[in-house]
């Protein structure tokens, strides 16, 4: 799919901001797919696909949750992790997405998982530290996804998991086995 | 089994910092049985056998992992985490302790689990808040246990999170878990 045509299926799911911080996460995963050796192309697809389900009715995440089996252990958590399955699933459905490592880029750009492909790392990164985000620990992230990306994305999950604990918010689990596996790659 | 013969059991598997440490956790466990009603004689024995298997051969408890199915996972982690479901199984089979709920607050001192009971809340706590820890935040955590039990676990399991992404190791995925089970409870 063109670039031009994503973005005009996008731009209709998403408010203005939303949309403005698609296309620095756009602008992002380009970047660091072509300093990464990651395709191009993909992560422009992923990236402008990410939030695709972002304002997505709650119960209608729900109801594509339980019946597409996406894991039910999700709705036992922050609906804010819902929308990047279920974009994965609306962006397969409604807009023809087929590609599967562009799908699990959109999958996987909030809670990682284990064993990331580079694909998913530049998506989840490029979310993370897009010239739009601005918050404590963001510049240190963008500083180290110019020199390494598994660095960047380990300390972006951290930022998250201290963030999560200062609010008393639970933890995604998946999002600790993402972090276990990245310091483990780092030990070998 | 009385305190005194439990105790000699114990001393021959300890070194005499790591005795004295027991001393500590088994008065400080009494004392918060008492505090939130929890048998204090159960409190008193699991506090005792706590670290049990502390001193262990790392390949002895790799193989009681292994053979007696306590969850290959562990193998996986810092071999801190296993003399915890070692030292359950070492318990009863050397010593004879056989209470179940003993046995499970020994199992579970370190790692915690979701759905802790009262008594393995206890002695998780007693072995962080013992006097002589010292170590930073330890003191808000005593603080906090004379008030309340949960609080005072969520706050240990915070501090243990924090200080393991600082050193880049890895978080026990059970240990997130007990977290987000606490939380849950106190946003109900």
């Amino acid at each position: 799919m063109k670039r031009e045509k994503a973005l005009d299926i996008v731009k209709k799911q998403l408010t203005k901001h939303r949309y403005e911080h698609t296309l620095g996460v756009m602008d992002t995963a380009v970047y660091l797919a072509e300093k990464y050796g990651v395709d191009r192309k993909k992560a422009e697809l992923a990236a402008i696909f990410h939030d695709y389900a972002k304002f997505r009715d709650k119960e209608e995440m729900k109801q594509i949750i339980l019946e597409q089996r996406l894991g039910n252990e999700l709705l036992e958590f922050n609906s804010e992790l819902w929308h990047a399955p279920v974009g994965a699933y609306l962006a397969e459905k409604e807009a023809g997405i087929t590609d599967p490592e562009i799908l699990d880029a959109v999958r996987y750009h909030t809670s990682g998982r284990a064993k990331m492909t580079s694909l998913e790392k530049v998506v989840y990164l490029a979310d993370y530290i897009e010239p739009g985000r601005h918050f404590p620990g963001v510049e240190e992230v963008r500083e180290m996804a110019e020199k390494d990306l598994d660095q960047a994305l380990i300390q972006a999950i951290k930022n998250t998991v201290h963030f999560l604990l200062k609010r008393n918010q639970r933890v995604f689990p998946l999002t600790i086995l993402t972090y276990n596996d990245l310091i483990s790659k780092e030990a070998d």
